[in-house]
């Protein structure tokens, strides 16, 4: 589905992965199907050192980019897509199967970068990290066996997503009409609205995880366009600076 | 692309596996997307014994078929696809990528059993291992990257066999007019075949391997019918019985 131009695009992202075997074989599979970009969220050191230093180890491995937290990872990324394999109870996000999933991703893709974000192996991504992501991708697997190797999954999913463009070219898509907000945008929005509301004594729960995670949710479902994300943005920022003279009273 | 009952008559076959973690790993794989039949040939068996005993390994590992050679892994299996990743160089039987050979491999498994055949993790399957099947499946890879992981490939192959009937069920396919020969009569075939020709003293190099080689993909390339086949040893073993006789002339 992905043209090897929009490959390039895309951001592979592994949060805390820990088996340094599993980060080779991302980045393996990676090289197999022509995608280059590996972000690894706040590795366990010893293993990502040894993980990047390993002998045969693809350039893609040595070039990734360290980030402190999933948030900062994604900061560039207009579509977000989480992974997992029919183990998540209630996601907040439009779940899709993964052959389902593949023509929405190059979609997105065609008009902005993205990112496939993978857990740690044991228990794959949290709620919160779920609260980064547009859509929650899922692997079809069987019941009674439904959690992959992390390797595995990856190989799988990039697969999907270069799967038609290998054997046949597409037609490019279409890019929306609007250009769709970075996710670090949407960061700092939130933490706008959450300033200005502590600010204006909206709420004492206003700062409790809670909600912060609905607020990002909330964002993400709305997918406001880069232009709107940027008035609101301004706006906040100039009620704030209201809230924060002295009078606190309105101009008139 | 098949059904559930259609994946247990799909035979997964490892060739000389070496690494105890890739067999664990095809393993696995085949209990995430629904397949039981795991045959190993000619396993290294320090490393067979410690992939079946390792902790978490699934039943189907344990219960696996072992086989001396690949033509007794496959002698039951009416269509036989070998898997590659572009490295092979002017293969003797079609190739498909795999999204094109899933369909195929789907009608094959309505009308009989069928294996998928993985080499060594090294090389591959040889020019003579892919002499007992009838089509080369080759995974779409980047030219720069072509050598996938076992454990990733196998993932990949049964992702794309099982891939539409977890998400939507497909109408049952129509099995062919006539019941095709499983691999084991046409290695019967061949074998008689080659004992009249040494009988016959047809030629002194009828018994090099290169001959017997081509003989078996000729036999697979012709595809008789299990009928044909019965018809042909019935026909080679009266011509065998008549040039033992001692006066070796014809009946009148």
């Amino acid at each position: 589905m992905l043209t090897p131009e929009q490959r390039e695009r895309v951001e592979v992202v592994l949060v805390s992965p820990r088996n340094p075997l599993n980060i080779g074989a991302v980045a393996r599979a990676m090289a197999n199907f022509s995608f280059s970009r590996l972000t690894v969220v706040a590795p366990y050191e010893p293993h990502w050192r040894e993980a990047r230093s390993a002998v045969g180890a693809p350039d893609l491995l040595r070039h990734a980019t360290e980030a402190a937290t999933l948030s900062e990872a994604v900061a560039g990324c207009t579509f977000v897509a989480g992974t997992g394999t029919r183990t998540h109870r209630q996601p907040q996000q439009p779940v899709l199967l993964l052959p389902e999933a593949a023509p929405i991703f190059a979609k997105q893709t065609a008009a902005g970068r993205t990112a496939l974000v993978f857990g740690p192996e044991k228990h794959g991504l949290t709620r919160d990290d779920l609260s980064w992501c547009h859509s929650l991708v899922e692997i079809p697997t069987d019941p009674r066996q439904p959690s992959m190797n992390l390797g595995q999954a990856a190989a799988v999913c990039l697969y999907e997503l270069a799967r038609h463009t290998i054997s046949s070219p597409v037609a490019p898509l279409a890019p929306p009409t609007e250009p769709t907000s970075p996710s670090g945008a949407l960061d700092r929005l939130a933490g706008l609205i959450e300033e200005t509301m502590i600010t204006a004594g909206y709420s004492p729960r206003a700062m409790q995880p809670a909600n912060r995670h609905d607020l990002r949710l909330l964002l993400r479902r709305l997918a406001p366009s880069a232009l709107d994300t940027r008035r609101m943005l301004g706006l906040f920022r100039r009620i704030l600076y209201r809230l924060h003279q002295p009078s606190g009273r309105p101009e008139r």
